[in-house]
């Protein structure tokens, strides 16, 4: 067991990776009147026996469901959520526990953030993507029709609970794409954990135990220490960002479908990766290193686009501010920066040379 | 003109209050690349003209509209506005103007406290309850179908800019029901104020320039200095809802249909000062000056309920938590504290001795 400690202007909370968890859960939660937990009825079938193993009788939380899929991210759902919070007389000092993946731990952030203009809330993330990522660092929201994540606020949870049991159930494509989370957290700012996941492809796919839990809570220190520095994203927090652009553009112009998030960060981290290669940022011999690692964490979908389609997709970034988009390249290994004078031609040839990668693969 | 800085832990901005403030817009907003107001049809017909004024030609700022009303305070017309604001490519760096009354500026500031995590905005309440009340203090929110104010957030606008002007077109009985706001703010923390309206209420009535823009300085004064000392309602500000426990439960048992806000919470008021009376915390030649004050500024209108009723819906007030009914009870004229044991019984006493009052009225 590890526990980072998150520090951000705002907030301050362990993150506790390890085993066994949930079965020791009751005590280590705030004593309040009434917890509320947000989960989704696949993974309350898998695992509500372990969940409310250590609670005690007349004390079970009530229990709300969001069914799966990014359909449901939605403000229709949290407000149906709230009235749902609202019957049960939930009040300023309820507590509710977000219990899922990624999709579960936004919504339930979000949904914490806004009742009654905010009541406390912990994660406890089911994916590994939810893990390493999406359940530290305080983002919570929903998508609108015309885009991912449009609506959302900073609210940062009481603790988060990342229990690696949780993951056995996780089906192999899904512990894939959050891997490509960590490796990005290697590449961006942990050279060490990178060499680790290059070296131990086939233990940490094969879930050890031990691997897992040293590559969850390297990505998290690496995350909780960018977020520490930089907690509403106004510098170093874009870093986060590397592969999102062409990441984000490939999800949009699929329409958020064929591809795992994860998976299209992947594509999109070779895409930075060619940018780098180009600008020499980072040596050849680097770029594949990092390159032939991120296969190997693969396979990676196919799909089909065009070069202009994505270039048009990531000129569309949330990112953006002012019609400047920014773009994060690869500093070698373990190291990355900030730029916003990458051109359109640049780009097209960068997504150019990853079109052919996954003509390819 | 009078400027009210409000400073609290998460934010510092001015409060401005005079007339002539739309013609000069433009020069008091921070320079973006794109601005939107958000604002209400009956507004924009009566006030675009003025509003437009001073922004140059070309950089007209883009106009979202909410119908009136207080149905329209919900997350579905939120989501429409973000689409909106989507559609027109509004980013991290747009600014986001709310006009209108209170309701304007709840949607609006909740608008921009979540659009991409959070923009700038600015509140230019144009009823005197947004002016004294709502535009300050950094709440903003919507309503659930099971209640007011249910969803929102904290989030200070970047400046207010409070136009007497606005004022004109004001229909008499909102003018009355925001001034009930005011007489709040005297009763509880500004006896030079309560004294200026318990000796001008014709002027004031009258909407005279000068006096509307002490009693709105004064008013906005006592709310800034009350939010400076404790900004997320963890104490002092709760004095703030003096007459709103039974104010609420007025509304909420006549479903928020034949009394306005102020006057609930005028009502609510005397329901106040009677167990204030009770309770001898105001002696009864003050609690009679105040009550007297109230009337003044009337006519209350009338309404049928019971004291039952009233109580049962006080009980279900938001403010309470774990159980805990809390009070404002009044400390003569200008003080006012909080309590947490009044009885059932009391509140039923003092609701019984305002419903008597509503007979007779
Ligand atoms: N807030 C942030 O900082 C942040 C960061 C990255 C991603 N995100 C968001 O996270 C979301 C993606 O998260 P995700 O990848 O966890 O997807 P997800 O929440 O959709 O979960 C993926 C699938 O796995 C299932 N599942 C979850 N836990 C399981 C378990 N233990 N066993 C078996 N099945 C399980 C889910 O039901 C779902 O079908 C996106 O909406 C993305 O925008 C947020
Ligand atoms: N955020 C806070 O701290 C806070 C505090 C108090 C009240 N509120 C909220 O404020 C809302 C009530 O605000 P309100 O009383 O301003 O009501 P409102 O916004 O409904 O406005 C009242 C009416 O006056 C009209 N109007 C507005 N300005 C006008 C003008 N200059 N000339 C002519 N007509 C005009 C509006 O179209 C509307 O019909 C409620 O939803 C309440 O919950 C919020
Ligand atoms: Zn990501
Ligand atoms: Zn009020």
């Amino acid at each position: 067991m590890r526990t980072i400690q998150v520090k951000t202007e705002s907030a301050k909370y362990p993150v506790v990776v390890g085993s066994g968890l949930l079965s020791t859960l009751w005590r280590r939660l705030p004593k309040r009147n009434s917890i509320f937990v947000l989960t989704s009825p696949e993974i309350w079938a898998l695992w509500s026996k372990y969940f409310l193993a250590s609670f005690p009788k007349g004390n079970q939380p009530a229990v709300l469901f969001l069914p799966a899929g990014e359909q449901y991210k939605r403000l229709t759902y949290i407000e149906q959520l709230a009235s749902q919070l609202a019957s049960h007389h939930a009040d300023r000092s309820s507590l509710l526990v977000a219990f899922g993946g990624g999709i579960i731990g936004d919504i339930g952030g979000f949904l914490a953030a806004i009742y009654m203009r905010g009541i406390d809330y912990i994660q406890i993330p089911s994916t590994l993507l939810a893990q390493v990522d999406s359940s530290v660092g305080g983002k919570t929201g929903a998508n609108l029709a015309s885009g991912k994540n449009l609506i959302g606020s900073f609210h940062h949870p009481l603790s988060v609970f990342a229990d690696i049991d949780l993951l056995r159930t996780l089906p192999d494509r899904e512990l894939r794409a959050g891997l490509f989370e960590s490796l990005k957290a290697g590449v961006i700012r942990d050279a060490r954990l990178f060499r680790f996941m290059e070296r131990n492809a086939e233990t940490i796919l094969k879930r050890g135990n031990k691997a897992l839990e040293y590559v969850i809570s390297a990505s998290i220190r690496m995350k909780a220490d960018v977020v520490g520095i930089d907690e509403k994203e106004s510098g170093l927090r874009m870093i986060l960002n590397f592969g999102h652009t062409v990441g984000h553009a490939i999800e949009a112009a699929m329409h958020y479908r064929k591809l795992l998030h994860g998976e299209a960060v992947a594509w999109g981290m070779l895409a930075a990766l060619q940018l780098g290669r180009m600008r020499g940022t980072i040596s050849t011999t680097n770029a594949n290193r990092v390159e032939r690692t991120i296969l190997d964490y693969g396979p990676l979908p196919h799909f089909k686009t065009t070069a202009q389609r994505l270039l048009d997709a990531a000129s569309r970034d949330k990112k953006n501010r002012a019609g400047v988009r920014r773009f994060v390249l690869p500093q070698e290994i373990g190291n990355a920066s900030v730029i916003e004078n990458v051109t359109d031609t640049e780009l097209i040839a960068a997504i150019d040379w990853m079109l052919s990668k996954v003509k390819e693969s």
